[in-house]
């Protein structure tokens, strides 16, 4: 369903961003890319900023008009940052999602991406189904444009390929980890802190004669995934590490039964 | 909460993109930005890609290494487009978002983003209590990283504000677990396995001298939980009990230096 969905910018000023836009679409599986009206473009930075998806870029569809780009298109979304003096339908990327899995297979989609400075015009708007807005910080909600297309591609994708979901249905070959407990006694030990108690629990598993230094394989790996899924907190880290200290001083003396 | 999260880059070599994460972070309300060894910073690029975010640029925290990143942290995720020879506790951004709801307040996260062309490395991973990994075209799913800035902070705007569904539920004071990842390398322990591996470490705790078996207060309570919480596979446990054998061993015979 992927191959229905054409993203259109509209009257681009920065021909970096439409190279940046063909990578995110690129990246969320999506290939038809329509240009209306780009300035200064075709250009080395869309080139440049496309990466490895200089395969959607070239096919990108230079059109005159916003009609040409939306030719056949059965479902118009507008991106907008801010509500207009007369509300329109206007979904979050996430509500979308959810509509977008509902339509039919042979909805063919357009969504609309505007002017960096000023986005798309309420004519351009009007013309559209519906509206989507990304939540956003109320002090500064300005995404960048090809940054914009990256989320809804994101959603988009999610949406339609229903990935996300299926991954919580697909069987684990690993099983659940408990469910979170609501409340606990200590407070959570920081990374520096899980960090140098195992720098300190490789130091004497050296010292014992199982850890090889010259050969130590996976050990460590596997001993740091054990611990940095477990997140210990403070007091379970201050047993270990005196556990540690204890160990390092009867290892010393010996003389243990 | 969004000031408890910092977004850190790792050597990153294109200073736009430091400057687009800067916007990016902004518009989804994120300010704290960490900049391990970036090359060619500060530059114009950087700031002309900002646009107006240029406080959360000039107020960059610019670090000589991971560690100095991270410092304060309790919980550490790593981006990572592939899944490597071990894996980790590996979430998508939507299960991530899922799994912050459950995070008390004070929780202080931070987010790694590596370098444009090869990410984080093995050893900046094994640094994360668990890693996250966007949905993307199989084909071509290499993020720019200043669009997967845009794309993680979306997800945790909505998971930390709730504004987009039903995460608004009372927080935990206990953080949640990973959520399943999909695929593990070892099958876990059985149950008695574990049980029989902390016997074990108690008698070792005994003979180390760190725990008196008169007075064992709760600190095998605590060990207890912390392993069931972590739920070890049997390579773990096998290491672990190999471990303790050799250290049996080496307080017997004695005269480490």
């Amino acid at each position: 369903m992927l191959e229905n969905v054409r993203i259109v910018m509209v009257e681009t000023t920065h021909p970096g961003n439409v190279g940046a836009a063909a990578r995110a679409m690129k990246t969320m599986g999506f290939s038809d890319l329509r240009l209306v009206k780009p300035q200064g473009y075709p250009n080395v930075e869309a080139t440049a900023r496309a990466s490895g998806a200089g395969d959607v870029l070239e096919a990108a569809q230079v059109c005159d008009s916003l009609d040409e780009a939306l030719e056949g298109a059965t479902l118009v979304i507008g991106t907008s940052a801010r509500q207009r003096r007369i509300p329109w339908p206007c979904l979050t990327p996430r509500q979308l999602a959810a509509q977008l899995s509902h339509e039919p297979e042979e909805t063919r989609i357009a969504v609309l991406f505007g002017r960096e400075d000023r986005g798309l015009t309420n004519d351009e708007l009007r013309r559209c189904n519906l509206h989507v807005s990304v939540p956003a910080n109320p002090d500064y909600g300005v995404l960048n444009v090809a940054s914009a297309v990256q989320l809804i591609c994101y959603e988009l994708r999610l949406a339609l390929l229903g990935e996300d979901f299926d991954l919580k249905e697909a069987r684990s070959r690993r099983e659940a980890m408990p469910l979170p407990e609501m409340f606990w006694d200590e407070p959570l030990a920081t990374n520096e802190a899980v960090a140098g108690f195992l720098d300190h629990l490789e130091t004497v598993m050296e010292q014992s004669g199982f850890l090889n230094p010259e050969q130590p394989g996976q050990v460590m790996t596997r001993m740091r995934r054990l611990f940095m899924r477990a997140r210990p907190d403070k007091m379970e880290m201050s047993i270990l590490r005196g556990v540690l200290v204890a160990l390092e001083k009867k290892m010393k003396e010996g003389g243990n039964p």
